[in-house]
């Protein structure tokens, strides 16, 4: 059986987030399995690099999936962007190895975050980033991102309830670029809990109205209480940026 | 009485274009007009630039109006945006002196259009850019591009029924640039007729599906008939960039 390896783009506003629910929930998952049920025949299951909020967009989503198709991938690359809506394209897709697995061999993802904080409006923009008009400390916001980059039990950034699982994650870097007060934050890591970049974000954009500093992050970290972060951020300026294998 | 200028950035997707037709009818100038009335207890009379089709963006649309008003213009900016959708963005606001009109004033108008023509799909953009998958030849679009410019009787580029007024127009410049399929196309004239860029557009892309050289292009502007030019471009993909005083 062939493996089929995919790069996926979205605007996650109009879905239910990746994953498929039940069949009647617009997901982006859904979408996509259906029309490659259509092209191939089969009934397709896609293995997706992780889940992503309501609203969440993703710039380089990828998934596989098999097939006994013998359609060559360039004709599917066609297929797939022809009959897809507006809102889902397909950036590449390959034959992978027989081992490839999207979520399994994933080495750290990688999330950006969009702020406007430089008190233009911006019509076109508006639906990708996120406004805040109180201007912020961009050095506060980098000294308190520190605290977080490293392996560390990420239970008050999470909303997830189970106690089963392990929330220890790793970080392995936040970089914050400010270009005229557009902000993009990247946030590494190995994985992610349940919101937790976005409570992340939240936490950090305190720091930055300068609400706190490192030593209560460091605080926040060993207090394992979703109560004592931030605020989560709104989904729509969040970009599922890269995935790296 | 104070005149006061404005800088206004608009996403025309949801309007029936600038100008206020009806009260019932969802327009930038009516939309507009009724928070300005809200915010000076008055009845303001804006004074725009000109029209824009349905659909059709502005970066930097300029507009004036009159009012007896004490309120400063840093209320009036923060006011404004406040209150105004978010796809409705005020971008300055001055005392301007008595003798502006922001219509009668006008030098040249620069309205930008923008193409992907690089086979690739991008859903964050979609919404303002006009997708052609057959590939482009820019240099005989630039070729096609050099014959309107200048001083002509553009009656075959309007869909403007009327007979009684002059159809002639000024095009100071063309400009086509393509950044690796990404072909944005400036126009700057001195008034434009209804449709006339949409017109020019379509035609050039005709040129550049090399269906049309040059010799047609003038063929077609003397023959000052409609159905000689190309088709229309949609409007989702053009923006009023530049009003110049």
């Amino acid at each position: 059986m062939r493996n089929i390896k995919m790069i996926i783009q979205y605007d996650g506003t109009r879905y239910k987030g990746w994953q498929k629910q039940t069949e009647d929930i617009n997901t982006v998952q859904g979408k996509l399995e259906s029309i490659l049920g259509n092209m191939t025949g089969e009934e397709i299951q896609l293995v997706g690099c992780g889940r992503t909020d309501t609203g969440v967009h993703a710039i380089n989503y990828t998934a596989n999936f098999h097939t006994n198709s013998t359609m060559n991938t360039d004709d599917m690359h066609k297929y797939l962007n022809d009959k897809l809506p507006d809102d889902i394209a397909v950036k590449s897709i390959k034959n992978a190895s027989e081992r490839f697995h999207a979520r399994y061999n994933i080495l750290s993802k990688t999330y950006m975050y969009r702020i406007n904080n430089s008190g233009i409006k911006n019509v076109f923009d508006r639906k990708y980033i996120h406004s805040i008009d109180e201007k912020l400390n961009i050095e506060k916001m980098r000294e308190c991102a520190a605290v977080l980059v490293g392996t560390h039990d990420f239970q008050s950034f999470t909303t997830l309830k189970s106690k089963t699982k392990s929330t220890v994650r790793t970080i392995n870097f936040i970089n914050i670029e400010d270009n005229d007060g557009i902000i993009e934050i990247d946030v590494n890591g190995n994985g992610f809990l349940w919101n937790m970049v976005r409570i992340i974000l939240g936490t950090l954009i305190e720091a930055g109205k300068e609400k706190l500093n490192p030593e209560d992050v460091k605080n926040i970290l060993e207090a394992k209480k979703r109560a004592e972060a931030g605020p989560m951020v709104p989904a729509k300026a969040l970009f599922l940026k890269d995935v790296e294998y």
